[in-house]
């Protein structure tokens, strides 16, 4: 079991990801991306999904048209650790 | 343009897709669809995606490990139209 990040070490890991936001009382970080059609948003989806398996780590996201809306949340009693953060800038590396 | 539904219709459309619940005041169909796990889920969606493409009328859902929640809903000023139940028709006969 990774070891839960102290709120200045997630600080730390979050301005490594500044395009992504704390969300849900500092339980889940948050990030949206527009792209220029479904086709580009879902297939960029795709990217992200087989990323997620490998990692196994999966995201919970919302996609309407063109936009992703992407919340990596805490789904146990812990708080973030650093695999959050590591799925964010993995999911970044492929992002527009 | 298609023609919008007249309740009556809306009603006798929706008894054909039964899993399917009006929601948003009337202004969109939803359904959520449980998987085994993200694989079948994510699978899946990739499914309705290329269908949506094909039949552009694309959904709003979110996803959340093996869970996908899907709506399709209005995004003019119309009423739902028969093209949203052809859509929720075709969903279901690939959904499991």
């Amino acid at each position: 079991v990774a070891a839960r990040l102290t709120d200045a070490e997630r600080d730390a890991a979050l301005r490594g990801v500044p395009d992504w936001t704390l969300a849900g009382e500092g339980r889940s970080i948050t990030r949206s991306f527009e792209f220029g059609n479904f086709n580009e948003a879902f297939g960029w989806m795709t990217r992200v999904a087989l990323l997620a398996e490998r990692m196994n780590h999966h995201p919970d996201w919302k996609n309407s048209y063109r936009t992703v809306e992407v919340t990596l949340t805490i789904h146990d009693a812990g708080g973030l650790t650093e695999r959050y953060f590591r799925l964010a800038a993995a999911i970044d590396r492929i992002s527009p």
